[in-house]
């Protein structure tokens, strides 16, 4: 069983009003390294067999048709979810 | 100038309305290959400096504080923004 990673992110010149209000609310909680907070989404997909080239190409069709809106956002990532990709969790 | 990337998702056993409605349209789409989708969030963090230990660790701090509901999410990932940790585009 495999998972394909798929992040979205809006466009950088499009308003992100969930990103400002974090960035805002990081100095007021004593983070005042970050100046700048954008945030998007990430979805999981899971299949049943391997994470196979077909796969990940089925994967970014769908990442571009349904899971994003090419009109205000990116598809930043579409990958195989392995441990390397995954990062240290925190 | 560096930036992190910190991404939630929901824990395995909480309902993930937002990602049924992506795994039930996915198949009208002609997309059959996928059997279970799960929609997190992604956050990009960025820094004036580079992407020290210390920066990481504020960060894997602030997404424990402020970015994830602890309760019914995970901290999945904190990791820097490299060509390597984003992957190919789409």
């Amino acid at each position: 069983m495999g998972t394909v990673v798929i992040d979205v992110m809006l466009k950088s010149e499009i308003l992100d009003p969930q990103g400002q209000a974090v960035a805002g609310a990081l100095p007021r909680l004593g983070f005042t390294q970050f100046t700048d907070v954008r945030q998007g989404k990430r979805f999981e997909l899971t299949v049943d067999g391997e994470v196979t080239g077909e796969v990940l190409a089925a994967a970014r069709e769908a990442a571009e048709k349904l899971l994003s809106n090419p009109v205000i956002e990116d598809v930043v990532r579409v990958a195989e979810l392995t441990d390397e990709t995954a990062g240290q969790p925190a």
